[in-house]
C-alpha cells in the first residue's frame, strides 16, 4: 500500500487524496508538522530534497515528490492521463501553468489571509492578488467552451487546478463573481463519482 | 515543421533549442518582443491563455505552451524521455521542482540584476536570492553520488534544470563555490553531443 506524507491544510497534498479516492486506492497517511520544521530534517530530506510534503512512498524507501509528478505516477494507466502524446503533453501544460501561476498565488494569499500572514506582506500582497485573479481569468477563458480542461474528458489537470482554485474565494483575496465558466467547471468536478471535499481548512491559531 | 514562439533571453526558450538540437530536428523560429506586449496581445493569448513564451506550433492551429510541457512531448519515444512508469515520474518530479523552485528565483534575480531591476525590488530580492541559493544546494545534495537527475541518464530533466542553473552566477546573485557537485554535473551536460550555448545575454539596456 503507498503512503503518503501528508498534511492537512495543503492544497497540493488534497490532490492526490482526490485521486486516490477517486481511483479508490488505499492507502496510509502520515502527517508531517511543516510548521514546525518536521519536513526540513535530513530524514525528510533525504525522501525529498525540497523539503516539502507531498511525498508518496510508493515502494519501501522508494519516494517521489512534486503533487503534480505524483497525479501522472499514480494515473499512468488510467483514462486520467491519456496515452495520446498530444494530450498527454496538453494535461502537462496544465499541471505546470497550476504550479507556476495558481499555486504561488491563489494558494499562498488564502493562506496568508486565513492566517493573518497577509498585514506583513506589503506590496507583495498586492502583486500576487492580480497575478493570481489573472491566472484565474485564463483558465475561465479556456473554460468558455470546453467541459474539462483537455479534450473533453475529466483529467488529472482538472484535479490539480480545482485543488486550490475552488478554494480561492475562501479570506477574501479573489472573486469567482465575473467567472462564470470557471464556476460552471468547478461544480461539474464535485459532481464526479468518488469526489471527497478538501483541503481542511487553516486555523490561524496554528500559525500564530 | 515545428515553430518555435521564442525570446532569445529566455531560458525556458533555450530548454526548446537545446532538445531540438540534440534530437537532430529542424524547426523554424518567430521572435516574439515580450517586453513590448507582443505576447499580450489576443491573438497570442489564443495560443496561450498564461499569455507567455515558449510556444510551440506542433501542426498549423495546433499549440502547445510550458516549456517543460513541451520537453516531454518533443522528448516522447527517445530516451531523453524514458518510459518506465518510475523513471517518468522522477523526471516530471525535477521539471515541476525547476519550474516552482529555481526558475522564479535563480532565473527572476538573474534577469533583475542584468537589467538593473534589482535596484527597486526590496526584500523580495534577498528572499528570491535565499530561495535560489537553496534550491541550487539542494541540487548539489541529490548530485553529489550521481551523473545525472534520474536513473544515471541524461534526460529532458537534465536540459530543463541546465537552463536557469548553469548561467546563475550571471549578476552576482548566486555562487557555485561550495557546490562541487552541481559543477561537475553542469560541465557533463556541456559535453553532450550537440550541445549549444544559450540563452542569449540580457542587454540592460533592451529593458530601461
Amino acid at each position: 500500500m503507498v503512503k503518503l506524507y501528508d498534511y492537512a491544510g495543503s492544497g497540493n497534498s488534497y490532490k492526490i487524496k482526490l485521486l486516490l479516492a477517486q481511483l479508490q486506492r488505499p492507502y496510509e497517511t502520515v502527517e508531517v508538522e511543516i510548521f514546525r520544521g518536521e519536513s526540513r530534517t535530513p530524514e525528510f530530506l533525504a525522501k525529498n530534497p525540497a523539503g516539502r510534503i507531498p511525498v508518496l512512498e510508493i515502494a519501501p524507501g522508494e519516494y517521489l515528490a512534486e503533487s503534480n509528478a505524483i497525479l501522472c505516477y499514480l494515473a499512468s494507466g488510467t483514462a486520467l492521463w491519456p496515452e495520446a502524446p498530444l494530450l498527454r503533453a496538453q494535461v502537462l501544460q496544465w499541471l505546470f501553468f497550476e504550479q507556476y501561476e495558481i499555486e504561488p498565488t491563489v494558494g499562498t494569499v488564502r493562506f496568508w489571509k486565513l492566517t493573518g500572514r497577509d498585514k506583513t506582506q506589503g506590496s507583495l500582497l498586492e502583486k500576487k492578488t492580480a497575478q493570481g485573479q489573472d491566472a484565474l481569468r485564463s483558465l475561465d477563458r479556456h473554460l468558455e467552451h470546453r467541459s474539462f480542461l483537455v479534450g473533453d474528458a475529466y483529467s488529472i489537470a482538472d484535479i490539480a487546478l480545482y485543488a486550490y482554485t475552488h478554494v480561492a474565494e475562501e479570506g477574501g483575496g479573489f472573486s469567482f463573481d465575473s467567472l462564470p465558466a470557471l464556476r460552471r467547471w468547478l461544480k461539474r468536478i464535485e459532481e464526479q463519482p468518488h469526489w471527497i471535499p478538501g483541503p481542511a481548512p487553516y486555523s490561524a491559531a496554528a500559525y500564530l
